[in-house]
């Protein structure tokens, strides 16, 4: 806490304080609060403020100095931040404003622009904790080589974001710094467990953050407040120098990506990264370059000879249905798409998703969250709730032997395998899993014919209220297919106007707690966002995808009740 | 054994009895005994028969006759096969040549072409056992993805090859079917796992054979009989539908690759394969197309404006000094490469693989080898010596605890990355692992300097005697790291003209050991074989490496003392 109240008071000019009184959206409060011009920067796109700092329209300095700002006043109103950076990011920037001006040419695709990073990234001598108090003090020996790759293609790092106890909620909460709220609506989570980088950015104290996804962590955060997030596939970017529990666990890979306040600000990240060729140095990666629109083209001729994106509805899993705004941003999306002839629509149910969650939290903790429970018991802190949730209460966790460890690891095989032929089935006359017929190997006659991807919610609601985010269906579901995903913001809302379902009969108790969570007047301004998943390594084709549904639905859809 | 005598006495025309006493190497015999059309089919190279059977030049049943007739001879004398599917081949057979005569065109890239397979990949109705006595009798429900691929590219099966008990030994040794000899050198090996594929293709009786590697299992039988053998990168071929023990372990992965009496044969069995896109059938593997020699092209213009190849020259491991036969083989390459500009040869020293055994022999069996025993000890039969040298007497074999695991998956990948930070600092000033400089991200700008491929021994001899495989380091480092390595006969064999090094101190008892097996009357006409490595997915280079090296020095070279 020190340490924040150190670096805040550092930024110079310095952070406005906001009034004692607030309203429970607090997105609006920085345009009473900050000049002009730190408004106008920090709330630029990051691909225009790229061409603006390599074509030397604006300085690094002068973007870094706004972003510090608005950050600072970011985590005053949602307590988004566990340390600026302003003494060597000011540095970097002014280094960074000489190099253009001696060399006549940017660093890099990223020169100039401000990163915000989440705290368990390693950054030379300075704190990496991972939530845990007992961790308060470590010091990272050297950067995480993500950064210094984003380093080399010209970018700074200004900020610190905070992340829940454990880094295993889908909310943000921890005995150090406390909650992050969300600034659309202080009485939700930002998500979890990137949720510091989510409420920054989605303040717009950040138009570019990186964070890391095991369950959900890039995408709960992006949902809840409005923006762009990838989960990349796995061992497309590199992981090396984080601190975490539970490191050289294999069985679930972890992952890290972007998010962002547009898409091209995902996309250059990525392309950043992946030129660099990342696997020259973590040599886990795969070697597979980034492919341009052009090569991953997903838009395909058609029997009436125009090219089609097919887009595999999957409104609900099965397990516990969405709440009424999610499911009105679905259908608001799907009633644009169905009228473009370059779009089809299919129905894409889902196949046993109860069953991956089985799976995918036996195998989050197979130590038994030994770990876990020795960082969080060695200071005596308390456990927060849903630390509680996901470890003490879910049945599922257990020391487990190597043999159960191999036995659910081939399950995880075995339910990927069938999810795989779930999705050459679909629109194709293949058969599916469940008809027990043998995998047929004639699938690649029939691609033409498939799913490109599929829409479906980031979660079963809006953000949800602090210590409520206890269903991880529809993000976890995707980190055990390792399948790509790309949450986005449909513009809409959620208020007033979206009853609850009367007379609805549970299907579980987790769909109880979902259903009973629901109360309109909970949700006001929350953002409805949703999600694009994809085939492994198909990130590529992910973003194209939405680039392509963007324009033909017109989002972002107008309904906003609060705009920025 | 009884399945064997009864599918060897349903070839047709029979398959003659070799004369009681027999030279050591019986490699000549099929010449004394088979007519000379099938003599003529059997020694043509998997390429020129490809064309042949597209041309309708030899029907698919002439070939898999040939093949079958001389796979009998061979297994007589080596005790290279455990079944043999006489029916089932020529009745496809038929079914490919009608298909050739009524459509006027191949199936695919293999049509017509018998391969010979591993007993442990699944064959529908038949048996797998993975060198289990308790396992006989265990029926296969549905065949091995790869071989669905390869059928649907016209490939038919012929033949099922042995393997040692459990299979993991460099040696071919179980209680179902006994040893399986080396047909150079009837008192030496075969090598192992894969020994059987490596007997068989190595007497001609199969031109191209699956075998499966986790420490050296293709490439040892490929080295000890003279063959070209592929230990892929892991996850671009599909290894669904096998059965081994352990199934669902991931610390150490095991992978499926070629044996063949040709560079071509390796060739062209990747590209049918992952032509096929078998992504879209078994989701773990990378969706990565075969890179065509244009594309995959690692020739590259040197400062005098040529296109050179770089290779690392790793002779001598620093644990276990190879053979004086080995050692020539390396010499007598290295010396021809030299003389060539296009080529240019750099010293490649080894990095602590004394370290690489000790993670990847703790990390083979992480159950304490439970699984092994169990299916053992189920039916009481003996151990084999090698299974009691990588188990029983292997101090890193233990029981170990899911944190110990993940303690020693974090000591592979930290080896990994100091690997891999050693390739890069050799021949470019970058700094290595040794100076525990930070990595540096710049290595992109010294790739020009790299080293392409590394030169090196396939084991510490050639094929040894029975029983006598106890050193994996030249295979297991490389699946440690996961570096694809290529398997390649240099011409020369062993014989009485290395003379064992003396006064030599070993370095070691492993080295020790080695060191008082090498007699050169021991080892009389045993191919010297040799290994190229190379990064990560990188299988296209190797094979394009190869095929440069091969013309530049006129491999093979002409001492052979027995010709086929």
């Amino acid at each position: 806490m020190e340490h924040r109240e150190q670096t805040l008071a550092a930024i110079e000019p310095a952070v406005p304080d906001p009034a004692k009184e607030l309203p429970l959206n607090v997105t609006s409060i920085p345009k009473q609060l900050l000049p002009t011009d730190v408004l106008s920067i920090t709330e630029t796109s990051p691909e225009n403020l790229i061409q603006k700092l390599a074509s030397g329209n604006l300085s690094s300095t002068a973007v870094t100095k706004a972003f510090l700002q608005r950050a600072g006043l970011a985590s005053k109103l949602t307590n988004c931040v566990t340390e600026f950076l302003p003494d060597r990011a000011l540095a970097r920037a002014k280094y960074l404003d000489d190099y253009l001006a001696t060399h006549g040419r940017p660093m890099g695709l990223l020169h100039g622009l401000p990163i915000s990073v989440k705290e368990h990234l390693s950054m030379k001598g300075l704190d990496i904790n991972a939530g845990f108090v007992s961790w308060v003090g470590r010091i990272a020996p050297d950067d995480a080589l993500i950064l210094k790759l984003l380093r080399n293609a010209g970018a700074l790092f200004y900020v610190r974001t905070t992340e829940p106890q454990a880094l295993m909620h889908l909310e943000t909460d921890n005995n150090i710094y406390g909650v992050t709220v969300n600034p659309y609506n202080t009485g939700l989570t930002s998500g979890g467990s990137s949720g510091g980088e989510g409420a920054l950015i989605g303040m717009r104290g950040s138009c570019l953050g990186i964070g890391t996804d095991i369950g959900g962590s890039i995408r709960s955060p992006a949902a809840n407040n409005g923006l762009f997030g990838l989960r990349p596939t796995t061992y497309r970017l590199p992981v090396g120098g984080w601190s975490a529990a539970m490191l050289g666990s294999e069985q679930i890979i972890p992952v890290i990506g972007p998010l962002s306040t547009s898409l091209d600000g995902v996309k250059v990240f990525m392309k950043t990264l992946i030129d660099q060729q990342p696997w020259l140095y973590e040599p886990s990666l795969v070697s597979m370059p980034w492919k341009e629109t052009s090569s991953a083209s997903l838009l395909r001729k058609g029997s009436d000879g125009k090219r089609k994106l097919r887009v595999g509805i999957l409104a609900d899993d099965g397990v516990v249905k969405p709440h009424p705004p999610i499911l009105r941003g679905i259908n608001t999306l799907v009633t644009k798409l169905r009228e473009h002839p370059d779009i089809e629509l299919v129905e894409f149910p889902p196949y046993k998703h109860e069953e991956a969650w089985r799976i995918i939290s036996s195998l989050y903790f197979a130590d038994g969250a030994a770990e876990e429970r020795e960082a969080i018991n060695a200071s005596g802190e308390p456990w927060r709730p849903l630390t509680d949730f996901i470890i003490t209460d879910n049945p599922n966790v257990k020391n487990l032997s190597i043999s159960e460890v191999w036995g659910l690891t081939q399950d995880r095989e075995g339910y990927k395998a069938a999810y795989n032929q779930h999705w050459n089935s679909i629109n194709t006359g293949l058969p599916g899993p469940e008809t027990k017929a043998e995998v047929q190997v004639e699938a690649v006659a029939e691609m033409d014919k498939m799913v490109d991807v599929i829409l479906t919610p980031t979660g079963p609601g809006c953000a949800p209220p602090h210590d409520c985010a206890r269903y991880w269906g529809y993000t976890a579901q995707w980190n055990l297919l390792d399948y790509p995903c790309l949450v986005f913001p449909t513009g809409l809302q959620a208020g007033g106007d979206d009853m609850a379902e009367e007379g609805y009969t549970p299907r579980n108790e987790q769909d109880k707690y979902n259903y009973e969570l629901y109360k309109p007047e909970t949700y006001v301004d929350a953002p409805i966002s949703l999600q694009l998943v994809g085939r492994r390594f198909e990130d590529e084709k992910l973003i194209e995808a939405l680039e392509m549904m963007t324009e033909v639905a017109g989002m972002p859809f107008n309904d906003a009740k609060t705009k920025l």
